[in-house]
């Protein structure tokens, strides 16, 4: 029996994906935050799961590779799922699948994107199973909540578009689950993309780093006072697609969400000096316009994700290609949508006049604004074989 | 007529030298601070002023090169010092030297260290010429307030040891001074080493940095709130010879200081690679000791200052030199005061387990703690000619 699902999702905050957690068991928060689902096309996990008489244990791979299943945030996924679905078959909901609650699970799950890079491999990860288990179990409904003790910012994958992360009151987490500002239709100019700077795995988990913070940086509480008034701001930029605000926001609060990993004791550092460069860039290109036309956040690693509207991609990119001009041996340098080679007018190289850096970005993913998890039908896209084993 | 002055001084702040202006004409701070002064015998700014009634406007040189005497906060620095001098002539002060104040002045100055390096020259600079002006005029007394209105960080520098520089609550600044917290001769064994990584101009002047952190950091106001509590308890460790304390406090809030500015808007930064490769080489090494052994500061640039005791320097500096290897055909990499070669103990190289970075680091100065400025009387040192230009 296989229930099959290709979740493509992935997310990058635009505040602070893990703004710090204030109960590192139940991955509650201290401050609210904002995220883009990025589009499937582009950026995805894709997760099988297959349940059967036959398995003798509950089992996952990741990326080919099996993975230890005692992984203490995968067995609360797993466990909370089964404790949902068992609850709603207690109380009769008709919807409920009548796959036996005990059979072991097979897990099989991919990205096709650098895992662990700052490219928030774990939030779509952990979203994309617990939509696959869901859907195992036939259940539907919140799930975020769920999704949320996998990895923090997993719960805001649960929904496509602009999803906000609430931190909630209550002591058991119950209420602190992810809510959709926009869905991806909204803004349909806007346009992400993501500056592949480094694939090498990041020294510090993003979780361990959080928890560090929260414990020494002095910074860290304050910063939970600005949040939730930022948050405010952004959600009314997004409503009002207004890219000057929004752009802003999101480069001051990766800004300050960098600056508490240094506040934190010993110090963490996501920034490498061609995050720097990129930064300097993005400032350089605007400050020529005289306005927020790109914009820049990083998550908890150096590949920048850059915002822009759909109207400023080509000549971003050029200006992006003239500054970190691709190794000539390197991979493909542009991935995903379409991009245009534009001529680049003297003035803004002579306004931004930095010195090139060969092979700094490895490639850049033109993507954007996308939807949640999807169930796929199509049998070629199951991970899982017939022997139950992940396909080489 | 020449008065002549070698001030032999460079500071370096272990709590934040400019965490903030709050009036940027004044130079008035927005948060206390403390500072170490360094000794001259290794770190030195020489100055030498000579007034004569032949000179027909004040010029200045510094590093044989003639600079703008109009920079305004020289020209405040000259119409403080001859202010006090004229009052002090009107009060009838006894001790008032009769050089008429309507004499020019030719000022020659130069540092035996990188400029504008984030190694605190125009403290040290700003330091020297207030004292030498003083000298020259017979002023005795509080300066450090004129000082101030140079560069911030040189009010501390106009005392030796262990500095403080104190808030004031008047409009007019004139109780920001500095203070002395305990002389040079308090804690003997401790000791400075510089470790000099890019003695490249700063893109960013600490001053227009600090500007712009005060008008776009929201962190910075919060930054204010934590500093007066860490230089009370660093004031207690530095009295206690408390090095454990002393080191903690310094590292945490230099990369406070750091944090604030990666918050300002665009974000400044001044450590670079090598700079943050020191800092986990620091925590490395502490961390295979259980102890704080050595403790880094950086200010407005990516040269570390380390502080640690004696007993430790020979080791720590052979870390250095396995871990960022000179250049063979390099320049001097040991300056200062002498360093034992000794052998490196392999657990402790197992326990730091970095990659040697070749070059990384230019050259290391091994200081201490020193004096305030001092009256050079050895006309040898004269910076200024028979014919009252800069000697070459």
């Amino acid at each position: 029996m296989l229930s099959t699902l290709l979740t493509i999702e992935n997310q990058q905050p635009t505040l602070a994906a893990d703004g710090g957690k204030r109960d590192s068991d139940l991955i509650l928060p201290i401050n609210p935050s904002l995220s883009v689902t990025l589009h499937q096309d582009q950026l995805k996990s894709t997760t099988t799961v297959t349940a059967s008489r036959y398995f003798k244990e509950d089992r996952i791979w990741i990326n080919g590779k099996e993975e230890n299943i005692e992984n203490p945030r995968l067995q609360t996924c797993l466990r909370e799922v089964r404790r949902l679905a068992r609850k709603r078959r207690n109380t009769g909901d008709e919807n409920s699948n009548t796959l036996t609650l005990n059979y072991k699970v097979h897990i099989c799950s991919v990205n096709n994107f650098p895992t662990a890079a700052g490219l928030a491999s774990s939030a779509a990860g952990y979203a994309c199973l617990v939509y696959a288990l869901a859907k195992l179990y036939g259940l539907e409904g919140e799930l975020s909540e769920i999704a949320r003790q996998g990895s923090g910012s997993a719960c805001r994958s649960m929904y496509g578009g602009f999803v906000q992360w609430t931190m909630g009151v209550k002591e058991d987490g119950s209420d602190s689950i992810a809510q959709q500002i926009e869905p991806e239709t909204h803004w349909p100019e806007l346009r992400v993309l993501i500056l592949v700077v480094n694939a090498e795995q990041k020294p510090v988990s993003s979780t361990a780093g959080m928890q560090t913070s929260v414990k020494t940086s002095a910074l860290l509480k304050y910063r939970a006072e600005i949040v939730p008034k930022r948050m405010l701001e952004m959600i009314e930029a997004i409503k009002q697609q207004d890219f000057e605000t929004f752009g802003q926001l999101t480069m001051k609060d990766s800004n300050q969400f960098h600056a508490t990993c240094l506040d934190t004791f010993p110090p963490i550092f996501y920034l490498n000096e061609i995050s720097k460069s990129i930064i300097n860039l993005v400032h350089r290109y605007n400050s020529h316009f005289g306005e927020t036309l790109v914009a820049y956040t990083f998550d908890a690693g150096p590949n920048a994700v850059i915002y822009t509207l759909e109207q400023h991609v080509d000549e971003f990119v050029e200006v992006v290609k003239h500054y970190f001009p691709p190794e000539e041996n390197g991979e493909q340098f542009l991935k995903g949508l379409p991009v245009n080679s534009v001529p680049l007018p003297e003035p803004l190289k002579s306004s931004i006049h930095m010195d090139p850096i060969k092979g700094g970005i490895r490639y850049i993913i033109n993507t954007q604004v996308g939807p949640g998890p999807q169930l796929l039908e199509d049998l070629n896209h199951y991970l899982v074989g017939e022997d139950g084993l992940a396909k080489q």
